[in-house]
């Protein structure tokens, strides 16, 4: 049985990752990236990259969901912000 | 002794948090918080403040540190969005 904890993990994951939806959304439609930091996104995809790791260590199935999906936005976001600078 | 995977999960940490910090800048600077999206980061917020319950589950060090930070970071982006709407 999952524990509350797990619960509360996933939740978190979901949260984190969903966040990143309206910002790939917007990014896409308006073609505006102006006010979108690079130096954050790419800091932050490497970062993410490095807590997937530690998630694998824990053997956090919301760890690992949430970071491996983050990563990918991300990612997104740095080609959006590249091609429309 | 700390292992190599409390390093990587430390290193990640300090990159997820500095992360935020070009972005302030960036928005308190300029005033333009045009192309961020609000509701990223509120459920970004939120979503960091369950990662911060799930880090004291896992007596993570690296976790607790980090979402700490980027939810007070999260914070100010967010104040500073609908300060600059």
């Amino acid at each position: 049985m999952i524990d509350a904890y797990e619960i509360i993990g996933l939740v978190a994951a979901v949260l984190t990752t969903t966040a990143f939806v309206p910002q790939v959304v917007k990014a896409w439609k308006s073609k505006n990236t102006e006010s979108l930091s690079l130096p954050m996104f790419i800091i932050f995809f490497v970062g993410i990259i490095l807590w997937l790791l530690y998630g694998i260590h824990l053997n956090s199935f919301a760890m690992i969901l949430a970071n491996t999906i983050t990563a990918f936005l991300a990612l997104i976001l740095i080609i959006l912000k590249l091609k429309y600078k």
